[in-house]
């Protein structure tokens, strides 16, 4: 069977899933995550497995122990994974959730509904428990999914999908409600993102090669984020411990998550004091500082460094540390550490990206900081979803019309 | 210069004055509407002298009176045009506007907030009105905007852009806020498209060709609608008569509209005493009937007509309509007649379209009858917009975090 043909054949029987998925109910939904749990918790030993076996296979292929570590489900990796199902599980369904009643003039009732989006593709990298957790996600407000792993999780993945579509069998969700790609040939992500009227959506989880490759075959719409550019700008006024603080937490708790800060830009009339202070800190921590002055310097001010490295500016006042940010950055999450509501009111207001932070840290944009529950991703598109999506995000909308025998049709 | 630089040249200044549309007040953007109505009322006669000349090259040069009638600028369809900017200016500005606030346990305050787009390109065909009417669109929702028409509205658009520009330069707007592509390459279209991080999105309104090229070239979000197959299901026990109406409306008031029906089918057990009431009102009415019936026939189901023509099947079961209309359709706007509930409930449910009707018209999805005031064109996309889009579906949110010295940081 060709490649074409074998995506063809897993987008037809998702659009089937997806048809059938909307006659569910909440509960049914539930209990499918509840099966779903404990079916992977029943063959946890296969999976383990599975996963020993890509594991072994990966370090004699020579990837780097990062990508081993990535790569392997440990026990408590595993544990967090089968929580993570039913706590989505907990989480309110927002599909059938009326967002807006209008009685027109014209004698009609408008209800605009929210709608599972249909078919969803992932296409992700090394970390198995990816599958679980977009899987859970996407079941929960009942949209069908198909996914692509990284070919050197390929026998792990394959234990789950059969984990969960076992899973699947003992509850009313359609099997196709979940399928795993087991080509690892690279067109099956072209077929996947051309399929037009099968797949509503595509969502890459990885890097920004695997993004850019997929955006440019796509036909169907893909929800992204590039990379994580983000910046904390200290203005003059500032309280420079706190601003010490933010930057720490900003750069240093995960350097490798994509709302670390990798930029610090200085107010100039503060830089003098500051600048001791960073130093100070940057020593401590282990952090590298990439210095590139008022005039620009050698600096690659786009750089995501996703490590301990930091570039750093001096910039005249506020307006030109949003020039900068709005120049260099990637419209994740940016932040001002200001004593001065005016400069954060304007910082917030002209700095283009998903999330605007004024005396907090970056890391807090991450769906469950911002009460989402849990999320499939970050989006620094602005089209649909921007910033944290969580189940909200992974839904569209339908408008439910009521006429009546005298207001039924359109009279101009 | 080459189109790439051309068109490039025109992104990166639309670019910056989206930057600077941040900074607009609702009353200065409206004041700047109202400049443009007045600046188009001024260059009337010009406008007219450019669009004749129009209208006579394309008679030249043959076109179909169909294509003559849509290019020329009459006296009516000038003042609709300068009365619609007004409207847009009454119109409230969605800019702005918070969607939700969260206090979160962290100590967070989290803002969720209307935002521009930034930079909108639309790509339009014949009406030169598409011009003026998505411009104020945009530009009340503080977007900068790139047109590209037809190259036989070229000198129409001309004028018109010289006179929005002029209406602009009496304002706080800047004048690349609105920006007309002059050169007639085809290309021009592909760059516009592909032009990442500096076009936001692309609209275009035009025929299903051009809408394929523009997604096959396309790297940015591309919001559009393919095609209008709309239907009318008349279930066991309707009201006749009612149907008649709503089918008459649906299909006879405006054919060339996209949310005119395309296809009626008709309950088996009501086939009986329906078809001839709809055989009566087709001779009435000069509509064309092409019969499918229940094994499908040579029936091409998927056509839009935009004309007085029309598919009819039997069908089967509310079943049947449904899995025929998802099959069939084009996720646009599909109505039952029935005087049951639960058949209803579950066409509403199960029908997977932007818009579905109970007892009413298909004539109704507009952004007019659906109290968005104005509407830029309909999307059967399920991604961010879905439907009518009126200047809601022109903006995107961000997060705007507020913290404070001892909640600014991520602890876990």
């Amino acid at each position: 069977m060709t490649v074409a043909k074998e995506i063809h054949g897993l987008c037809v029987r998702a659009k089937a899933a997806s048809r059938a998925m909307r006659k569910l109910t909440h509960s049914a939904k539930d209990a499918a995550l509840e099966e779903i749990a404990s079916a992977l918790e029943s063959a946890k030993e296969a999976i383990y497995a599975a996963n020993a076996e890509d594991v072994e296979a990966a370090k004699a292929a020579g990837l780097s122990p990062a990508m081993v570590d990535r790569l392997t489900l440990t026990e408590s990796r595993f544990k967090t994974m089968v929580a993570g199902v039913r706590e989505v599980m907990h989480l309110p369904d927002p599909v059938g959730h009326r967002i807006w009643r209008r009685a027109r003039p014209s004698g009609i009732v408008i209800d605009k509904v929210r709608e599972p989006l249909g078919v969803i593709a992932v296409v992700f990298e090394s970390r198995p428990n990816v599958f679980v957790d977009t899987a859970a996600l996407c079941l929960k407000t009942s949209n069908a999914i198909i996914l692509r792993g990284g070919k050197e999780a390929l026998r792990s993945n394959k234990a789950l999908a059969a984990a969960v579509r076992a899973g699947l069998a003992a509850s009313e969700v359609p099997e196709d409600a979940v399928q795993l790609v087991t080509t690892t040939e690279h067109s099956a992500v072209s077929e996947l993102v051309r399929a037009v009227g099968l797949v509503d959506v595509a969502i890459p989880r990885g890097g920004e090669r695997l993004i850019r490759a997929m955006c440019e075959a796509a036909l169907i719409p893909v929800l992204k984020h590039y990379k994580g550019v983000c910046h904390v700008y200290v203005d003059e006024g500032a309280d420079l411990k706190m601003a010490i603080r933010i930057l720490d937490n900003s750069k240093v708790q995960r350097p490798s998550a994509c709302n670390a800060a990798e930029c610090l830009l200085i107010h100039e009339a503060v830089a003098e004091r500051f600048l001791p202070m960073v130093h100070k800190w940057a020593d401590k921590k282990g952090v590298a500082l990439h210095f590139g002055g008022v005039e620009g310097g050698e600096v690659d001010w786009g750089r995501e460094f996703l490590g301990l490295e930091l570039n750093v500016g001096v910039v005249k006042d506020v307006k030109a540390a949003i020039a900068h940010i709005n120049e260099y950055g990637s419209g994740h999450s940016d932040a001002i550490v200001t004593a001065n509501p005016q400069h954060a009111k304007r910082f917030q207001r002209e700095v283009d990206s998903a999330a605007v932070y004024w005396n907090c840290s970056t890391r807090f944009t991450d769906g469950a900081e911002f009460g989402m529950g849990a999320e499939i991703g970050i989006s620094t598109d602005k089209l649909h979803a921007r910033g944290p999506m969580g189940l909200e995000e992974l839904t569209t909308y339908k408008y439910v019309v009521h006429g009546s025998p005298v207001t039924g049709t359109v009279r101009k």
